[in-house]
């Protein structure tokens, strides 16, 4: 085992869990020791507090004149449940079949850890760096990064920066590197329906009464068309269109054919907006999902009721174009406008966050492009993502810089999962890629 | 408390759950205490085993060349979910507001056990009981009698009668005695719908899968129209309509008006069939309603899941002229043929019962009648009933016997939810009327 590598399972070791208060104490010390790395190598570090977990700044000696990057990660990581899941226990990393084994590998400490190594091999060969660099790793990323904003505000003069790189997403495929550029946004929504002051017997009183189940389920089924478009006035208006160019390579990106998500999902047929491929569906199109529906009596055998309440959760994902509290507000007018006779309906609205989304083929996003290339030896994939990181476009807002998203998982790295995993050549690449990263963006 | 209700409270104490098989024990113990009940009133009584739970048997001795009557009832109860919402423990019967609290007072304990009150009364006084009487009380009702059919099959020389005597159905109100002469019939179904082989991030899978709580809404939602009208094929075809009289009569129930309905339900507004009153609905049209959904996440807060599956139950409601089976064909055909793309249906049959129906102005239904007016002060109405009792068709085809429902239980019964009770006042009026049915019936 290399000595990086045995430095990056000391850092795996913290059962740095955010969202367990019974784990505040590892949290801490996983921070301390990251903050006594980055002095190892030379760089000016502080733990600033914050009503939760500290969020560690490195840099380098400040030099006018020169590029700046902010690189972003977090050390805190994900609660292990279902732990009998796990084929190696979840704090003890494990070598195995190429892979390292453990809660955090992938998300994110590996994925850090690799641009602080090629900043080490950076400053031992060069004697320096060559340009500005200030790490920016947090404790509260698994907990929706609830300081990060008010930090950021408080210090952004001291966070300036050219060009942000994050590595904190995937790769489309083993061996094919990945520069992803935009990130689906946000909105979600809790519906309850209400009826009959209590539930009712089915028989005694069913056929006279609005149903709220029926009327639940009426709501959910208005909100798309049947080829599955959505159904929301005014939903799709504000949507930029997908460019020429990413229809074009998204068509050959390996790993993100129709069958390649159908093999990797379990489902039996791509179903979505019609006139897209899956990939285009999750990288660039809005939805609205249900993420939950429940009424009435879902135990074993029947129970012949009426049900007085029935309750569903949607979440809307949103590309760039897409304003949230507009788009929220569509869903709720639907919802309003297209609630059935005889029941009320309360909507509580939930957490927002926009897309994000940058130009690949910008200055920066070459050297990004370039930096993949050198270190995996193939030029890279240039994607979105389906998911959502609100922290991005935050930084874009706060800051006013663009994050390149380097990702180095795999898509079976399990994050959030028993067995998440982090490849080894993964982690040796991005290293070289760290380094080639800096050298790129110092041009 | 008189010491008739300090048995009735014994009675309901045994949590005699038959749908769950945790409570087999307790359903048994329930049998055994009845057995003793009727013995105790010089009734020939027995056990009989069925593959799940005992029926109670219980007869005078025959005398040849009198009227038989059978008096029907069921031991066994509803589960007692959603638990937290009862105002008291639903096993432990308490009297407040003149009124019995407890799971089983009104459905069905509280009704069957007037009736051997009524003839230990009559013994005691009369030294014995004008007509022959058989007693037979189930423990299946609420998992609709699977063991019955056999048993009455079998038995049917030993339980051969002139009419039947049922008390498990409702007063239209406090004070309005109330004579059945129908019930609708029902069939039940379990739908379970898959997609994905696991639950899905929605943010990384969203929009290009089928979501399975979407399509379970779609088809719950394709079974109505929005007005309220039943939209599976042919689903009214079989429907024998409403004869002028019972329109005319049902107009004039006291507590049968919508208003009424309205008041009871606690609903907003009639919702339902176009053309009809809310008592033609539920007494008279056939129904598809949704007994429970759910899929995904229902806790507290988002949990941004596109769900692997989905679950509805739905119970038809039939009326007289409807095949149970021909309907549940029908409804199955719809919600195949309603299925939208990318995921697959589950079917699963339940449990299904024809519609009853007899004339109450026969022989026997002036018995009924004559026997609710002299307990009650005042000619009872003639109403049918929304809900099913399968035994009371089943028990017409097999012993060629019509059923007279002397319901005792009152709109705000809550019977199958939370807070179900029984009037003090029925309880005890149900005495005196079932000493009068002997009385009638043996003339």
């Amino acid at each position: 085992m290399t000595a990086e590598l045995e430095r990056l399972f000391v850092h795996l070791r913290f059962p740095s869990i955010s969202t367990d208060s019974t784990h505040a104490d590892d949290v801490r010390a996983n921070a301390e020791w990251l903050k006594g790395q980055f002095e190892g190598i030379g760089l000016a570090t502080e733990l600033h507090e914050t009503p939760k977990h500290p969020i560690v700044i490195a840099r380098n000696e400040y030099e006018e004149g020169r590029r700046t990057v902010l690189i972003y990660g977090h050390y805190d990581v994900q609660p292990v449940d279902p732990i009998e899941l796990w084929d190696s226990p979840p704090f003890e990393p494990e070598l195995r079949d190429g892979k390292i084994w453990c809660r955090g590998s992938a998300d994110n400490k590996g994925q850090h850890f690799v641009h602080l190594l090629g900043a080490e091999k950076t400053i031992q060969e060069e004697g320096g760096l060559p340009l500005n660099v200030i790490f920016l790793i947090e404790g509260e990323e698994e907990i929706g990064s609830p300081n990060l904003v008010p930090f950021l505000e408080k210090h952004k003069g001291d966070l300036a920066c050219d060009i942000i790189a994050v590595s904190d997403t995937g790769m489309v495929a083993p061996g094919v590197p990945t520069l992803g550029y935009g990130l689906r946004g946000i909105t979600c929504l809790e519906v309850k329906i209400k009826g009959p002051s209590g539930d009712l017997h089915s028989g005694v009183y069913g056929g006279a009464v609005a149903n709220p189940a029926s009327a639940a389920a009426r709501l959910v089924a208005s909100l798309h068309h049947d080829d599955g478009k959505i159904a929301v006035e005014g939903f799709y208006d504000a949507v930029i269109p997908l460019e020429e160019w990413e229809r074009e390579m998204w068509s050959k990106v390996p790993g993100a054919a129709d069958d390649d998500f159908l093999k990797t999902t379990g489902a039996s047929a791509p179903f979505g907006e019609p006139g897209y491929s899956m990939a285009e569906r999750l990288w660039a199109r809005p939805t609205v999902e249900v993420n939950g529906i429940g009424s009435g009596y879902q135990g074993e055998g029947s129970k012949t009721v009426l049900p007085a309440e029935a309750m569903f959760k949607l979440s809307c994902r949103l590309v760039p174009g897409q304003d949230p509290d507009i788009v929220q507000q569509q869903v709720i007018s639907h919802l309003e406008n297209h609630c059935p006779p005889g029941v009320s309906i309360e909507i509580e609205k939930g957490h927002s966050g926009k897309a994000y989304h940058n130009d690949p083929h910008s200055k920066f996003g070459k050297a990004g492009q370039a930096a993949l290339e050198k270190s995996f030896g193939r030029a890279p994939v240039l994607i979105r993502e389906g998911g959502s990181i609100p922290i991005i476009q935050d930084m874009k807002e706060i800051l006013g810089s663009d994050s390149l998203m380097l990702g180095l998982a795999l898509p079976d790295c399990q994050i959030h999962a028993p067995n998440e995993n982090f490849s080894v050549e993964n982690f040796e690449k991005g290293i070289e890629m760290s380094r080639a990263l800096l050298r790129e963006l110092a041009k």
